[in-house]
């Protein structure tokens, strides 16, 4: 663990990408190529015992194979030595058979795809779990009256639950998309030494099929060793995810602000204090996902530019991989982490929300006026008497509703029951209601198929 | 058209994504809304006839409304603005309902949706003539032997079909990723100025259907203004897309270096030609292709860091899209068309194929002697006697089946014809036809569904 | 001129990098090897006049130049050939000796620096305007109390005048760097086909240093056909500015919100309005400068990721270089001209900034009080004692200067003189006074300096 | 140590950014302040030493910091508890001053540049062992003829000496702007809460001096708590750095190619092989090189893309640059250290380079015809004419030459002898020796002065 894991980062991903979860999901791969070809006849049943037996992380010596990765310019060169000699000690027949017909790419590859399985299933689940919070918050809310802000100014009234819910709608399109990551990038790497399975004579294609099987792996059409489309696109589906996390955030600590004062991060101990400030409640959950959302995009870049590998593996560009999906998915699942604790226990002042709605002396009921006018002025003379009204209002530091009141033609128009309406702001939420409904109900679709 | 645009885009998306091109689309969007307006009855159909009347860019005057937008901060306010002078010239009752209710951002936003529903199309119908120009090189060249490589260094074997067919698998997960977008990403924007159609009163949901209808655009459950994560995700297909592009072409660059000599992109006058060198043909297609690999990934990076949009309408990260995604589509669509004008025409030398796996005077047969010594004396002392054979023969600059075969503990475990047949590349394919069978197959089953 | 080019650009350099700049700085180029060349005997005199008379870009065919280019693979040669035909027509003699010894890197490189020469001197006067109206607004506010805020949460006083020192003191250093690229990367390139310029023989030296004399660039000492850090750390540098640019455009959009009102940018006619809502005054430059501060880090990347060129050229990083900078600059430029006219006019509400003091009861003046009590009770113990009064004070809706007074221990330690003082902004501002003065001090030995 | 670390990092500098390193970089921090502080007489000497005593790294507990940092949201926090706790059990008093008049950003800020003055201070080093032995390289190979490429074509000949001066060049900017930036960016943070220092009532500037004096740092104007222009630059810098390495690099990984031949990474023991190929020698070095210069890129536009930091100190920027700088520098140390030993062993076949200028039957020997043909026929008509011999050649499988010499019009203009001179590589190197000389000269007064 390093000093910024628990800050930065999801302890059930980082128990996935620690450094012995990758050599055990590559021995994972050797294990089950022994079985495979001890099940197609390529090698003895004998010697596949032997190396399944031995395909334990314990037993590997890390900071050698390390140091000599350096000298290999990858992992499973020293790794399948290490192997290899494990299995020589007991069974030197069997040590043979080791990595047969495989190539380096196939175990580092295949590696991090077993590493990716369960990580995207905790993603999601965690995705799952956001979006249950936000539905319950956009059901909660969904009549609760707040200010729409555009451009960063108050804009018109909404509500908080339209708010949720356009984050719920969000999150679920996250979790659609990984769905469909999944089920295409998740699939076997196995090609040999240049992705023509040589080394196995006429059974590559049974010991490819066994192999899937044994790992429970999609096998694909081709090996795949220098089109890197579908790492790349894990790291982009997690980066739209991480993106999503980082509005969601951007919302939560521009509403936390202490003249905004509408939401607020869940309290507890020693969560946000200040080195010096004693009345300070920072939101942290905010920064560390706003700081995911800054580091994410430069990381899948770096993906889509390495994608030019050369010939039949590439040289740098695939190196560039194996540092970087890991640094996406454990940024995300950070991010994904802390932004859902802060959506469980989030703090809503309502009251806030309500007093904000005052801050305009009524501007924000502008639009609501110049629609009820629109009709017998026609919109573009409507917005510019109501721009004015606005403007005097602001200047003279009064009323919307007053000035408007004592403008002549207004008042023929509009009676001041009329006037009063249009600056309630329940009266002017439109289809509000009816969006949160709709998300709730594509929601509760999502959940009733799992 | 600007100086670079014939280089580096395609002028069947160019003209999509012209000045006039996107004011029209704008345009199309406040003609259907007046359309969906008067069929639910909110605006007097006449005035509808009269708008729609107007929405035709030739009538706009674009350096005035540009120089506005830079006031107003969008192209929609002073193109309406223009639009509703338009429209009072000749009907000032009309002129009241330009616009009704709806915001600029679904004007923009819809607007750039329907420029991107037919780039998308052209897109994907250039992938399928990519597609199938890959599939005639795959079906023709299953069996035209190459050398693959891989770390730069010539490796094994290999056939030129399974090269083609591992670009054409990539190829087709393209497109499949493109489609899984357009169904997802191309929708309806519609939410008046907050996203809740406040300004239509109880009649924001119909208006919205019949907008979705007129512009046979998908209705989403909820406006979404501040969530971009469709707008970055067809970034990413799309650069996904280029990443793929920009691995075939390193490729053909490699391939087409003087020393290798394997393939050469298509000639013709005035192409590739240099302005002191007679000589020269330089791969232009290939370079285009790369430069916009290179170029695609940080703008993928920037609508992925732009998701972050404040409250209900973003202040920077919206307005850092409106040339992002076009730029994108554009570099996309050029290098495609590019790469696919050089596939249809690319030129394969396979006699300096067949040269070129005589360059190492044997040594890329060593994993086939290896791995028919490797039953014999295991793969690990195998691996080592031939590393050792291989150094010999390099330093003595001797072909590497004679250094084995004056081997006495080698020549004992084959025979000369064993060793004869080892050093053919055609006898070391292994899955390679299969492999290229099955891609073929895919791509045959995609093209019978279309 | 393009629909965004007054939104996003600064004409004063648009027109700088116009198609007919870019093609007129690669025709002075040619004419000045022209003259450098009859300069030391390597071409007739009369060929040279020749020569220069028709490198005038108006006798250019661009449209044609752009298709000739897309076959070609750049600009120069097509440019060459015209330009060939051009004099040839006069004096066929002449015709021989156009682009004489040069390669079309050289006329595009070299081209490309005599465009950056004038855009870098326009960008840092306009960085220098920038920062005489931020040195203004310093000076003048150098004792304005306003609310200092951390993590977005009010933290403690400040002033707006050291608030603008920090401005200054950023935009102080983007020149100084500036200043640092300008002088190493503004040089010239002259190396013939390969860099070697062996087509001129021994006289390559000689018409190097002429040429960088006609053209009063730097001559390097050699030429950076694929070294390409000095166009990647003119890219840098503007990234690094625009950074700075955004800094400010996020701090004033900060203190635009409604909620906040402390700064407006300044209003014009059809300046930052609304298509909808007649209240809106929208922070038009601001939005702009944002969205350059995230267009811009992508397309440094791209820049930099582009570095790897090719042997003697390079295929495709080069290429994803020639509009990538320029949009580099035209983005900068742009931020920079509209924030600096936004500053120019800045309007402040000093009203609202010391409203703003008091929206937290007085908790702002906690670290005061606590420093106060440190000496006495320990930094850790006064800390903890303050913390508490805050959250009794916020959750009982009291002055935090009540819950204080009222609790014994101060009470005992302070008398009621000591926390008033303590709960006056004036005077907990530290070194703010003395930190505007040093930094104006500086930006006025800079200006002393020009 | 991850299991990466050898690979992709230099120890040299990994142990410099340790997670123990961070640590005790902030104490002495914290421990400077203390001295400073009672320097100053604003607290007590006996204090002083007293937190002095406790500033060391191994009193720290890690584990229970990095758990407590992720609720407090940085690590200066439980840092200074953790100090706090430990000075309190011996000295109560004392503690009352531990971190006096500091913000945690004080002490991470400052922390952070005591880590990167001895990091760039190593790299410099490593640098200039790299320049030395590129010096080496240039001025032994200064006159060994070897083909230059350009589009990856070959052009034209060159030689080995001046390939190495380019790329010696390049690297000695990088080490001038390295120096510009060590100047300008290395420099003490101290503002305190939100940078005036207010909590040291009038001493603030005193402290700060003598603060910047303990440590041996330049004092900044103003405290640059939210202005990020220092730690950008200092990733640009490296960025620019790390791309001169991989062109180095790419340089180095194409000439090795099997069909090329001309260098070759040093060999070792375990080095470059293949878990399957007997006969590899990948190029370890220059992939792990490329890959740098594949991630590096969107490193640094997170960086410039954090810059816009809110008001006093940022929300989510600030925090991803916390592992994001560190990364730039590990990975361009790593990058660097594993080049430098490629370089100073890099193993040149000569005979290759000769060999492979004879690759075009003469072709790359054109443009010294056509400038000894252009002085009597024109450059266009002679391009044209060798073009069209070049195709002759190429198509008929002839020597230029030969094709040349049976032309009339060439054969009256050109001898025999004069064809076999301009046929020669080493007659048509114009000026590279010259610019050999210069770089060589460059570096040498860069040496002279260290």
């Amino acid at each position: 663990m390093s000093l910024f894991d628990p800050l930065f980062r999801w302890d059930a991903l980082q128990e996935l990408f620690a450094d012995r979860a990758r050599l055990q999901a590559m021995l994972d791969f050797e294990a089950a190529l022994a079985r495979a070809e001890a099940a197609t006849g390529v090698i003895p049943a004998r010697a596949a015992e032997a190396i399944v037996a031995k395909c334990r992380v314990d037993r590997i010596e890390i900071e050698a194979l390390a140091a000599d990765a350096a000298r290999a310019g990858n992992l499973a060169i020293p790794l399948v030595a290490q192997l290899t000699g494990l299995v020589a000690r007991d069974d030197p027949e069997a040590a043979r058979f080791v990595h047969w017909g495989a190539t380096s790419q196939d175990a580092i590859d295949t590696g991090l795809v077993l590493q990716l399985r369960p990580a995207l299933e905790r993603i999601d689940g965690e995705l799952r779990r956001l979006a249950d919070a936000l539905a319950r918050l956009a059901a909660e809310h969904r009549a609760t009256p707040m200010v729409a802000r555009t451009w960063m100014q108050q804009a018109l009234p909404t509500t908080f639950g339209l708010k949720a819910a356009g984050w719920l709608d969000a999150v679920t399109r996250a979790r659609e998309r990984l769905g469909e990551v999944r089920r295409r990038a998740l699939v076997l790497q196995f090609g040999g030494a240049v992705g023509t399975l040589a080394a196995l004579g006429s059974r590559g294609s049974d010991v490819a099929a066994a192999l899937a099987s044994e790992l429970q792996l999609r096998l694909p059409d081709v090996p795949w060793h220098a089109h890197r489309d579908r790492i790349a696109e894990i790291g982009g589906a997690l980066g739209l995810g991480t993106g999503t996390l980082g509005k969601i955030a951007r919302d939560v600590a521009l509403c936390a602000q202490t003249e905004i004062g509408e939401l607020a991060e869940p309290e507890a101990e020693g969560r946000g204090g200040s080195s010096t400030l004693p009345h300070k409640r920072n939101p942290v959950a905010s920064a560390i996902v706003l700081s995911a959302a800054a580091r994410v995009p430069g990381l899948v870049a770096t993906l889509l530019g390495a994608m030019d590998q050369e010939h039949e593996r590439g040289l740098g560009g695939w190196q560039a991989e194996w540092e970087t999906l890991p640094e996406i998915v454990g940024l995300t699942g950070g991010a994904l982490h802390h932004l859902t604790n802060a959506i469980v226990g989030l703090r809503l002042d309502t009251a806030r929300m309500r007093a904000n709605l005052e801050a305009t002396q009524g501007a924000i009921f502008a639009e609501a006026v110049q629609m009820a006018l629109g009709s017998a002025l026609g919109r573009a003379q409507a917005h510019e008497r109501i721009a004015s009204a606005c403007r005097a209002a602001r200047t003279e530091g009064r009323q919307l509703r007053e000035v408007l009141a004592a403008d002549e033609t207004i008042a023929r128009l509009l009676s001041p029951e009329e006037l009063d309406r249009l600056f309630d702001p329940a009266a002017y939420l439109g289809e509000a209601g009816r969006f949160v409904e709709r998300v709730l109900a594509a929601h509760a679709a999502v959940r009733a198929r799992e």
